[in-house]
């Protein structure tokens, strides 16, 4: 079963629309919340006005910033922790007087119906007392005064640093040196489907059925923000229509849940509208990054710097794990003797970033894959052939955090498969010489990536599973179906190991914390591989527990029994069939006892998914425009789970990837912090007129350590296209651009000042 | 904890209307699906036309019983057996085209909306050919032509008898033989909440939410009536408005899961009107008993003879159990050398007979009660001292069960203190010489009661509980709350068996047969002793395991850990919150797992419970009227596991009793057997202006089986009251009514006929 391209258990609900999301639940008589957001980028409210609003008919209940509890409480999608110094900020509250970005909570209406809400929130009046705003982090960790957040009076949210070696006296000993900068954007997810939520009390329980990644870290949070036992909410996750990571944070469940504690239990709904979800939830990070490599006479690296900045924005959320996962990436994969790196995460005023598939690789590898072309450039060397004389061959483990390591690596396997589906050593010299302003190239980028978070932070997952009376079997995970496919690989590991048939797995998709087995949720590449785990225990405990019991009811096999294709079979021999042992075990009146099986398993493990993405573009410089010809990601994620899943997996990625290469990004007003492009038509996304066909490589490495010899693959494939692409523009053009996206304007620009195309007007 | 009146823990949402019932739940966009019934009530369609219906616009779809597969499947909700002879039997199918009661499910339209699909039904055009219509057991048992079932070409479904010792040579041996004949009425349950669910298709398996006592069972029942296999099932119960065992047996739930079948998964909405849940759900069966009993000259009873007649209605439902129930419960608690007993269950063109709390009891206990007075009389002996020579004290158990017996037997401190209350031995004089048409009188009656159905047929319960990381703990179990308390008192045990406080556990109420353990549901008094003993071993096993985990925590503690309070306690002192112990097992990054437990557990035991009524009445014979002045019933449910609780149990069932023994009748054309008064307007329930105090008194007998001590509760209250007041009505008027119940009407004509009042006119 396992390795087979099944269809998604979900297909035909999804496909036909039956699929039941958040929306889809709410129930009759559901009140309607809309929040108030600053208009300010820096400061605070003087007075606030509800008056006029609260008096609008069919407006139940206006809370402001004053009405709300104040238990400071994170709000990444994080496991807990029993110690202090690695738990999150606790740096917001429900709603604040304190403005720190433009669109700051400061209100939320509650009224009868959405029309209402709306008309009720142009009702309220704010003043405010302004301050300056400071939106690049470089500037704003000078320090502002007031600070952002008081307890962090330089505007630095956090600090880090490493070095391996003596980097300075291998920069010393280098033959060349080069040094670059690179700056990547602000962008949004873009889920199709934006937040929401919906609250309601139960026997003086909070329930809150919401669109997120992590159901059992929106419990916790809500217990922490309203200051009530974390058992004392509930929490159900139905079908969610993506999320990126943009639900791996608990954006506005605490406050649905504090709405309709106001409003003595009524349900209320939350539904964020897309400029909304542009602002107010999370966005990936902007982070500058200072780089410089020694390299000795033959083109080995021996020493690496890199100093990052990256821009948290106005409050803590996912913040350092984001650019220190970054650091990590640096001394990884590539052999150096001497590595150093620091990284500073810095409050700014500007929307919050979080996580974001590959939570702080797409902005380290875009440096490092760009640096690395350019060191390869500056030692006149082919970039392939750079890389892979500083790649290490076979396993390789982390300088510091000795579990993230390599059990496996394909890499060398992906390289050259990229490398010939793009006609790499052809191209390279085809493409040498051009004149004119449509020019091609082709270009890559490569990349190793974690799977899950051990030993950063705790991996746990649980699963159940019950024998039915017709011998299929139900499961249950804690971990999420947010359109990956997740549902699908977990029914297909639990047919693996029982033997089964797929279809008589039956997968509960809706998480509730309430009778959900607990687990952390959909982040980090995680699930297949620590979620697969506990399916693998639990399917293997649930088949050891049938086969007992076929015991009781043989009791004269003296052979071996087996499990297979819904039989138990003695020396291979059909005995008794599963439908028949499934009938016993609940119906005998000797020995009834239905079979059930529950696992929860701390994983304490990780490995190294690695891979690669090779593009060709064709450049029309004067339009200032990147035409994306081939491309293709090659993947070493292990043994692949669902095939068509995987495809299709990185399909997606890839598309993330360009348009993180070529096109989006989140404009700010520099005065007021005001995102500029907030919604759909103005944000920039690849379509399919911008796409080309996009092709999935595997090279299949089993690997030791996962479950089913499986590897990340949910977050890597959106890594390597932006980079690859700037490559291989670079490539066509000799233009080194150092900042993604690679829109017209900044085409055009860098072509005009490098005199490739001329100044106009 | 247990033995405390707490309030429930559904009261409040109970009180508020925020408690969510299966039409709170309905989704939008729901279609709406009503049923066609026969007009008449034996025969068989020649021809039905359906075509203008279909016309209708808004009518999606319409089918007959020509479009149903053919699975012919049981109702009754009884566990399923592996051994086909003790299979329910399997008489129906979704629709039918042999009429076999006034009111046969014929056809189902589904529409748009509910005004629409009445609109539907009386379009429909059919024609019958009709058959005589016999709606006498006794009748009906001469056979008909055809049968109302070809599989019983005597209309006779089962037949039993058991005889123990020699019945007619004590009845020769007797000093007196006494006979005597009863009939008891069909009634209807009237819960508050009509009959309703809706389904829907996920994912390629059926849901259904019904308002159900059996979710496991509906199940496996929809599987059966579909030929699907019970694992492509999924029933989710709500909160219930109210059972009393007709939610008890599988009703539309199959036929509304054919419905969303036939319009492509959609969401199809089936409930029932008030007419409908009278006539095509379940009745209580009418029984007709003919007894004997042989005294010797101390009056003790050496001989009883019972015949019973079992009026089952167009279809088997739970058939031969109920009147067996009665079989069953005469060879108990009085003491008699020779006992025999027959009961025939007989098909007839009425409403199908059901369970109805106590399952048979009330019928014969009608019966025998009466009887035990009209012997009395026979003898001139008190009532109540005639009893107490003849009742069994302290332990026995049944001739052929032998794990139905009295492990405590509280029956005589039962008399005591109902005697009491009532002031038996004075009033039995003061009003034994009364002239006039208004009399007084008091009388009395006793019952025992099994719990539970081992060994009968199975009982198996289920329960699961997770440790949350506040250290309150979420339990699951398979059994169902439907108005009776259960949630609350499973959480006492649960905090009784675990030392926590009640609020810290938190009941999942809503049974989802996906992810909820296995239970067979709310009936024969079950699951207070049945689930009750799995929440106990549960809870014992989640201690075992905190207990284990703390030892992980504490490695240095030398003394016995103890969990109290949230504690876990060394040697009786606090060394650990079960909230740190809990945030522990969540998230400690060398050795989390989450605590969690689950039992199945079969239970092979029972025992008897017991318990007497008595009542003060005023007869006005003049104009038929009986008034209750006082009325207890006294209770031996071992202890009592929530005092509050067990009242209003207690008073609920007294006042169903009195109208059993009152009003309560449902009544049909002797020609077609429609009913007559299926209406809450024309069916008459007792009112609060028909009702005294009720008083519920109770004899606390720890009993050894019950997991707390506990014994049968739900079902026996409903038991005394109508034989006790009959026996008042004996007693103030010296006329012995055979039948109930004691309408004005039946008084009048009684009275006339024994020349205490005049015949006018």
């Amino acid at each position: 079963m396992i390795g087979k391209s099944v269809p998604r258990v979900d297909a035909y609900d999804k496909v036909t629309g039956r699929a039941r999301f958040t929306d889809d639940m709410i129930l009759n008589h559901c009140l309607v919340a809309k929040v108030y957001h600053a208009t300010i980028g820096n400061g605070r409210v003087i007075s606030i006005d509800t008056s006029e609003a609260e008096a609008l008919d069919g407006v139940v209940k206006i809370v402001t910033f004053k009405d709300v509890p104040t238990h400071p409480y994170p709000t990444p999608g994080h496991p807990w922790s029993v110690e202090t110094a690695h738990q999150d900020v606790s740096d917001r509250n429900l709603l604040t007087g304190r403005i720190r970005y433009y669109g700051d909570d400061i209100a939320a209406v509650v009224a009868e119906d959405e029309v209402t809400a709306s008309r009720a929130l142009r009702l309220i009046k704010v003043e405010y007392e302004e301050y300056p705003v400071q939106i690049h982090p470089r500037e704003s960790m000078k320090g502002s005064n007031p600070p952002i957040h008081q307890e962090k009076k330089d505007n630095i949210l956090a600090h880090s640093d490493y070095e391996i070696g003596d980097v300075d006296q291998g920069m010393k000993d280098a033959a060349v040196v080069v040094k670059a900068s690179y700056k990547t954007p602000i962008i949004q997810h873009c889920h199709i489907e934006n937040n929401i939520s919906y609250a309601y009390m139960e026997n003086g329980r909070i329930v809150v059925v919401s669109s997120t990644q992590i159901p059992h870290i929106v419990r916790r949070v809500i217990g922490q923000a309203l200051g009530i036992p974390w058992g004392k909410v509930r929490v159900i996750k139905p079908y969610i229509g993506g999320g990126f990571g943009n639900k791996q944070d608990v954006l506005y469940e605490p406050l649905n849940a504090f709405l309709t504690m106001a409003v003595g239990g009524r349900a209320v709904k939350l539904e964020l509208t897309r400029e909304e979800t542009f602002v107010n939830t999370r966005t990936r990070h902007s982070i500058e990054y200072d780089l410089a490599a020694g390299v000795d006479e033959d083109g080995h690296l021996i020493a690496k710097d890199m100093h990052a900045y990256s821009n948290q924005g106005a409050y803590a959320s996912h913040g350092h794990a984001i650019v220190a996962n970054g650091l990590t990436a640096w001394r990884l994969q590539y052999g150096c003797p001497n590595v150093r790196a620091e990284g500073y995460t810095i409050y700014t005023n500007t929307p919050v970033g979080g996580a974001m598939r590959a939570y702080g690789i797409p902005q380290a590898n875009f440096a490092m894959e760009c640096f690395m072309d350019d060191v390869a450039y500056a030692i006149h060397m082919d970039p392939l052939e750079f890389r892979k004389k500083n790649l290490i061959k076979g396993f390789y483990q982390d300088a510091y955090l000795k579990p993230i390591a390599a059990h496996s690596n394909g890499i060398f396997e992906c390289l050259k498969k990229g490398a010939e589906f793009i006609h790499w050593e052809e191209k390279r010299k085809e493409y040498a010489n051009q004149t004119g302003n449509i020019r091609r190239g082709v270009g890559m980028s490569l990349f190793s990536y974690k799977t899950g978070v051990w030993p950063i932070s705790l991996e746990i997952a649980g699963a159940r599973m019950s024998l039915n009376q017709d011998g299929s079997v139900q499961l249950q995970v804690g971990a999420t179906e947010i359109g990956q496919g997740a549902d699908t690989v977990f029914s297909q590991m639990a047919a693996e190991t029982l033997h089964m048939e797929l279809e008589n797995i039956h997968i509960t998709s809706v998480q509730d914390t309430d009778v959900t087995p607990f687990d952390t949720g959909a982040y980090a590449s995680r699930q297949s591989f620590v979620t697969g785990t506990a399916v693998k225990e639990c399917a293997q405990l649930l088949k050891e527990k049938i086969l007992a019991y076929a015991k009781t009811l043989l009791p004269e096999a003296v052979g071996t029994l087996e499990l297979d294709h819904g039989y138990i079979l003695e020396n291979g021999e059909k005995v008794l069939s599963l439908e028949q042992l499934a009938l016993e075990c609940y119906y005998s009146l000797t020995n009834s006892s239905v079979i059930t099986a529950e696992v929860s398993r701390q994983v304490k493990k990780n490995t190294l998914a690695t891979g690669c993405g090779f593009a060709e573009v064709e450049v029309d410089m004067a339009l200032g425009k990147v035409k994306v010809l081939n491309i293709i990601n090659v993947h070493d994620s292990g043994k692949l789970l669902n095939p068509q899943l995987a495809s299709m997996q990185v399909q997606g990625g890839m598309s993330m990837g360009m348009g993180y290469g070529l096109s989006e990004q989140l404009l700010l007003d520099e005065k007021t912090g005001r995102p500029l492009n907030a919604t759909l038509l103005d944000y920039k996304m690849m379509t399919m007129m911008d796409t080309p066909d996009l092709t999935a490589g595997f090279v299949e490495m089993d690997d030791p350590e996962g479950p089913y010899g499986n590897k990340a693959l949910g977050e890597p494939p959106a890594i390597p296209p932006a980079p690859a692409i700037r490559n291989a523009v670079l490539h066509a053009t000799g233009v080194a651009f150092n900042e993604n996206p690679l829109t017209p304007q900044r085409l055009i620009e860098a072509f005009q000042r490098a005199g490739l195309i001329p100044v106009v007007g």
